[in-house]
């Protein structure tokens, strides 16, 4: 058999010690689908002397991650330390620099210098592999780079935050509002130590602009993500939405235009017996269409210490059978820079506003509408509770431009009783 | 940029014409993913003269499959042809004999010689790669073999034949019987040639027992898949099931029990509320469950022509990029003769039945159900229209043996009024 990979793993929290645990008890099981054994060199942490519930003895030990990514016994750096500066982004670059390939579940990282990391790759001749940074444990890095391959990509939709989809569920299931539910999420410990990461969709579209790069062939730009929280969802918008037969989901939606590419991280309605719509809790599920395949729905747990483990060591095995795939799918030099395109495709709108109880109230938003060219495909009038009216509408197809300036011009008629509620309805 | 890679594509039906579409059509994004061009040098088909609406000027032509896997301008053979004996056969043992890798969407081949085909590949240093076969464009035969590599996998289950979710979903819809729902798929071109390699399961489980084999790693075993058609499944069975919060599938289940290796295709009740539950229509579905990943669903078209051949190019251009994994997953001299176990795993049944109408019937049941070790989990009795009492029961987990025990004996208790119906209910 052919000599052992030898990985250098620094990161010994949940997803580190996940890693141990597979390779320690499917030695065998690895080293045949691999064609050779894989082993574990040395390892990084922070602290040496915690118990981690594996055993260490077997590993060298080196406090400094840059140290480790250099070391000349390691063909595989695997980081799964976390964060975008320091020493993520130096060990990475050292590994890089003295010939290493790198397996991470950074998503941070790669969404900042991704480009930059993968032309450091190349030029080395090694690459970077991350399905671990996107969906936890489903394979859609694979799935889009190698198995869809001969798909031109139409469009990448997923619900990447398990903690958002946790906290819009249970509002729906219990009734209770936002704030109560983020508070019970954080006592649960489902919450970064930052939790704008997860409720303000950073982490969400951090995953989104490596998505959108690999399925269009652009370099990766986070920062043109139009992104929106999930704290202004209201429980009334998710029972009113539950009413038209929506859920509201945190949805991220990349897609190739006639203007660019719009990537937007935004709460959406999308139908409840849609895939989407029937996804629960803290389940993440990604959405691809393509040209010749159609639709394509992949499902699974988006976190945890096992699904992300083995989704590192799915990377692992494809670089020890010598599967060499360039970083982005194709080469660093080839990814072209995308125009940014803020939400130019079409779509149908969920508005929710409440009218002053005056006669002729209705007519006067529907008139706004018309003029500013959006239709009206259904509409709701709920019973006057306290002499103002909740009035739903789900309009035709229009654009974010067209729904901004009926609202805005729904304010020169003086029948809104209430600041209005436009949300997305996403075509799934 | 290197070599093109050069295909000699045997087959121009439906998914022939979509690989030569996906060619001609993106073969500027497939050079850049592919790293290198991709080619058709020849094709081969029964009739050279009919119109496919496509350009094959540019193509050599061989009346011949054998002698189109055997030309040196040949580097990837593509078998869409199908049939399972004669020229399929033939030509790709020529293709592999001649050092070509193979690209295949024939499940019947492999499904019974699997395990010849992947010795011959390896002893020629080639490969046979299947995607096509299993579940049209989703990229399942990747996820398992590649991005799921780290886990031991403990089931793999799927809906796996569109015409058969199609016939039982319209039931359901319509509650038309099987027979109409039958010919309106006929009169649809839903069904084979010969409509039992859809409803009686035989179409299924030929990629069930591929699946079987990467997922556990033992030998194709097709003659060991325990398999049931859709004929028998009656409007009633439907319509009762889901008075239960249950849909009725074609279901295949292959999981590794204490006693072997289990394969089923037969009509199962999973959860309404369940992913596989929710598949309506000609959609399939694959469930995989690793022991460090969990459960992950893949879900999209199974068949079709751009589906099809998407999951062709998804193959081809792995070989392209030099990706040249075992066919199984593993060597072929390492895996291993499974021990067939039929049903050892135990599950909850669903038991309809038509008792008489006299006092104690439905005692006499509970007590042979107790006595064969089976306990009820749910009852419901139904008003007696014509005498006879309908009566569905759910069970607590049994064997099957436990169940046909039960079964058996009912027949001595004088209070069937018809033959009783039992359906294994799969936990999903």
């Amino acid at each position: 058999m052919p000599a052992p990979l030898r990985i250098g793993l620094a990161g010994l929290g949940t997803v580190g010690v996940g890693v141990i645990k597979i390779v320690q008890q499917h030695a065998d099981m690895i080293a045949m689908r691999a064609g050779r054994p894989i082993t574990i060199t040395a390892v990084s942490a922070r602290d040496a002397t915690r118990d981690r519930g594996v055993d260490l003895s077997g590993f060298a030990w080196e406090s400094d991650p840059v140290a480790l990514a250099r070391r000349d016994d390691v063909d595989v750096f695997v980081e799964v330390m976390g964060g975008h500066e320091g020493a993520a982004k130096d060990a990475t670059e050292a590994a890089l620099a003295t010939g290493k390939d790198v397996v991470t579940a950074n998503k941070a990282l790669l969404a900042h210098y991704g480009q930059a990391l993968a032309d450091s790759a190349e030029a080395a001749g090694r690459t970077i592999r991350f399905e671990a940074a996107v969906a936890g444990g489903i394979p859609i890095i694979k799935a889009l780079t190698e198995g869809l391959a001969g798909n031109a990509i139409r469009r990448v939709m997923g619900v990447m935050n398990g903690t958002c989809n946790y906290i819009l569920t249970r509002m729906e299931d219990t009734g209770l509002p936002y704030d109560v539910v983020f508070e019970e999420a954080r006592a649960l410990g489902y919450l970064e130590a930052d939790p704008n990461l997860d409720v303000g969709g950073i982490d969400a579209s951090h995953k989104l602009s490596l998505l959108a790069s690999i399925a269009f062939g652009t370099q990766v730009s986070f920062d043109a993500v139009e992104m929106e929280g999930i704290g202004a969802v209201s429980i009334d918008d998710i029972r009113r939405a539950g009413d038209m037969g929506y859920r509201i989901k945190l949805l991220g939606v990349a897609q190739m235009t006639g203007r660019g590419l719009e990537q937007r991280m935004t709460p959406c309605l999308v139908p409840c017996d849609s895939p989407l719509g029937q996804l629960s809790g803290g389940t993440n599920m990604v959405v691809v269409e393509g040209d010749a395949v159609g639709q394509i729905v992949l499902r699974g747990a988006g976190a945890g210490q096992g699904p992300t483990a083995s989704a590192v060591m799915g990377d692992v095995i494809d670089l020890a059978r010598g599967i060499r795939t360039p970083t982005f799918g194709v080469p660093a030099a080839h990814l072209t820079v995308p125009v940014a395109a803020h939400s130019a495709a079409p779509a149908a709108w969920y508005l929710r506003m409440r009218l002053v109880d005056k006669p002729g109230a209705l007519a006067k938003i529907a008139t706004k509408l018309g003029e500013a060219g959006v239709s009206i495909n259904r509409m709701r009038q709920y019973g006057q509770s306290d002499g103002d009216a909740p009035v739903l509408i789900v309009t035709h197809k229009a654009t974010r431009d067209d729904i901004q300036t009926a609202l805005s011009s729904f304010k020169t008629t003086g029948v809104l009783a209430a600041e209005p509620v436009a949300l997305r309805i996403e075509d799934v």
